[in-house]
């Protein structure tokens, strides 16, 4: 599926993903009333007009990207019916040409990360019958389980040529509260050719709860001799692990791309410089473009020489771009999908223009 | 809602919760046939199976339990028609006066928590009308995107009487893979009577790739003072943050419990000891029992001095009773319900003679 995605991007000459994220308060009353006077005031509309906005936006920009990115809790807020609007955009999606990224960023153990796997990539049996779920093309996923929960992810995606993007460092402020803390590391333990920073050097002392002395730290040198250990983010180790996964020569593309893909934030481009080189093989999901603060010089660092290597999700920026400077002057709420139009226009010209 | 289900631990003396995770292969062709032979090998019918059969166990050991952990992912494994019988699961154990944990693992960022929470634990508007959704008592929340993607828990919580449990250090055999990862923290960052391990002294030294030299460190030492870290897995950091969460006034029960618990896994009963101290107002939710390895006198740690503060689950040991030792001898498969009757009833012995 990666190389699908990565002939998408040299088609439209645009690795942009837009992210179908709608919420009530981003569609137009042009949108909503006529289906409220047909549906009342109902779950099953609320779905019926997220999918009618959805489509809008979909016909409007299809030719112009390779990829979309529903992000399922906004569907999985207006519950079965809104579930409903997630498949049904999905499938409309792909009806289009477009690689569906699922934002689904599920994570468990065994059995049941496998049971997610089935639902969001793969297939379920039923008696003797078999049936596809939600079928999107890519999944999000959340690593904090280990490889437990991303393996049953993999075999799915082996077995269904479908791909993954497993979270690394998000796009959100508070992002390093667990992500940038700085874990122990034996030197060594991570292939050292394949990048990292490392720029603290660390001694084992003895138990010591009220700091340490210098006279402790020689004394456990001379009695545990010299070890060698570096300090490296915890978002470091889950990529070094990501881009283990996606060495996987099963997974990997004609493209010289594999399967697995990590998710980085646009708004951490100094940290994206160095995930880029631990996972040379994986594509980056960047989120955080546009309305989370990210810019096209920001994102440089995230592609590879080859120009290739990363696309870029705009959500709202894209799909409410009509309540947005410039394109709320120019385009009234009922053509709202023009403005998306515009506004991916405008954003492949930033990024190429970055990207060079 | 954590004192309807101090509540209901007390009236049962069964600090348990059934996980309802059903498999097609754990439920038995006396469930099955009859559905297969009404509605055909459909998705409905699948999701009408995992219904019945949960139904027909919630009925055999409502009365000895408090509470019931539906896992969402065996149900989205069926689709749309899988989560509606997620749905009614819920609503049916609640009509049976359980407390139902949602296990859906879900955390994003910002506004997609908010959906998630909203969902899951919510109420959603649609035009002017008001809705409930999934609306479990408690869920389950993944951490690693930080406060971003908890907070909007927290807030639909207090609106709503509910609560969550937060994964700190999950039951699976991979889980310290990036959960066990030794962290350095500023020594009195949180605050030291919180408990916690502290038996490494740090040290910084200067940049260097190959390792480092006793000189080095001693030069460290003279240029930049001396600095005091300490190291601590990263499941204890995510520990302190659950803790301040969950002192959160308007989170705090009348037990002396918070809204805001943990789930620590059975299969790690040292680590349970730290963190029943590092949490102290937090109920721990305790996967790993039975079938993953957990035995009774591992729980022990994971409780406070009140008998309180932890709700253990068994999912396959129960809802499966019927196919393992030693019920599979005495019950046959159409009297699977009883089987887990005896089940619950052995768990609670078992539980009962650990905490004394």
């Amino acid at each position: 599926m990666i190389d699908q995605l990565v002939a998408g991007i040299k088609k439209t000459e645009a690795p942009i993903v837009v992210g179908l994220d709608p919420q009530m308060k981003f569609i137009p009353d042009e949108v909503k009333n006529p289906v409220f006077d047909e549906m009342g005031e109902t779950l099953e509309a609320a779905g019926e007009i997220l999918f009618r906005f959805n489509k809008a936006i979909v016909d409007a920009v299809c030719d112009l990207v390779p990829a979309v990115k529903p992000q399922i809790a906004m569907y999985e807020r207006f519950g079965i019916p809104g579930l409903a609007a997630y498949q049904r955009t999905i499938d409309y999606c792909k009806s289009r040409g477009l690689v569906v990224i699922g934002d689904v960023k599920r994570g468990d153990i065994g059995s049941t990360s496998e049971a997610y796997a089935d639902a969001h990539l793969g297939r379920v049996m039923v008696g003797e019958r078999e049936y596809k779920l939600f079928d999107a093309d890519f999944a999000t996923v959340n690593p904090y389980l280990g490889s437990d929960g991303v393996v049953p992810f993999l075999k799915v995606c082996d077995a269904q040529d479908k791909g993954i993007f497993v979270l690394v460092k998000t796009s959100n402020p508070s992002s390093g509260e667990f992500q940038d803390r700085l874990v122990l590391v034996r030197a060594g333990e991570f292939d050292e050719d394949a990048g990292g920073s490392i720029d603290t050097a660390f001694f084992t002392g003895k138990k010591n709860k009220g700091g340490l002395s210098l006279e402790s730290i020689v004394l456990a040198a001379g009695k545990d001799g010299l070890r060698s250990y570096v300090l490296r983010p915890m978002y470091e180790i889950v990529a070094e692990e990501v881009a283990r996964w996606a060495r996987e020569p099963r997974l990997m593309g004609k493209s010289g791309y594999s399967e697995v893909g990590a998710v980085v934030g646009a708004t951490y481009p100094e940290m994206g410089k160095v995930l880029r080189k631990i996972m040379p093989h994986s594509f980056i999901l960047v989120p955080g473009y546009g309305a989370q603060g990210g810019k096209g010089k920001d994102l440089t660092h995230f592609f590879n020489k080859d120009g290739l290597g990363a696309i870029v999700n705009s959500s709202r920026g894209i799909i409410a771009a009509y309540k947005q400077e410039p394109y709320c002057d120019k385009y009234m709420p009922e053509n709202f999908a023009d403005a998306s139009r515009a506004a991916v226009k405008a954003m492949r010209k930033d990024i190429r223009e970055a990207i060079g």
